[in-house]
């Protein structure tokens, strides 16, 4: 099974992708999908073709995604929601199935603890991945994690 | 110039379609985009469908939308704002020039009061269009009177 992992953003997009064979995982590719265009409206268009490619390239079957949830600011919530439609749209028309993680559950679920910081997150996905020299971003280093729990998951949920 | 006006919700979305030739407006159609999928994801996959086939139809070059905003119920601002994402990103990817309005200038720029309400909108879209006995239901009227704003603000803004 390939899970594609995502850390929903506006003009940055963590993402990583990874490859469960029962309980082994492995990494395929993990990064992040940025958009350039000035206009914000625009950017949607291009965060949907950026990441059209990379599922048309790795074919994953599922996507495992963050939950909707309340930012601390509005107006970036409502941002962030809006190019999470886009995101789950090009997942769902191209054919995967849709995990979704509230950012707690992705802590508890990889550190053990709802409340572990990013450094935990990342020290245990290397851990999952068998990669102790992996060094990723934060963004794509919480879209593995989210992508390890969809694995974890699997069909079900 | 064709112009698509378009109420955001999730399930019901409401959308006019007028021309404008200089100041003459007509309508060409009005109604509701209506999603019927269990799961709210799947029916943004079902929402790009039945928007792209408008498109499609009508070969619109404006998009007219109402702004992002923050209702009481923050869930369904989020969930909106999600479709909202879908919505323009269907537009802008068939070409379309996107045009946004605040909810009060909507009502300001077709009724003259910044708090009309929905009756007063209603009668200024059948004015407007000079269709006296139009019926339409509230949302596809109120996204009619989007429209109209799009086509008054023609390629500016």
């Amino acid at each position: 099974m390939i899970v594609l992992g995502i850390d929903p953003g506006t003009r940055r997009v963590g993402y990583g992708i990874i490859r469960a064979d029962g309980n082994a995982l492995g990494l395929i590719e993990a990064g992040l999908l940025k958009t350039t265009h000035p206009d914000e409206r625009e950017a949607l268009s291009e965060m949907r073709t950026h990441l059209a490619k990379l599922i048309a390239r790795h074919r994953p079957t599922v996507l495992a995604i963050e939950k909707l949830f309340f930012a601390k600011n509005r107006a970036t919530a409502l941002r962030v929601a809006q190019a999470r439609g886009v995101i789950l749209e090009t997942a769902i028309g191209a054919g995967l199935t849709v995990r979704e993680f509230a950012p707690n559950e992705v802590k508890l679920g990889i550190a053990g603890d709802g409340r572990a910081g990013k450094q935990a997150i990342a020290k245990m996905v290397k851990l999952f991945l068998g990669r102790p020299t992996l060094s990723l971003i934060d963004d794509a280093s919480d879209a593995v994690a989210i992508a390890i729990l969809g694995a974890r998951h699997g069909a079900g949920r």
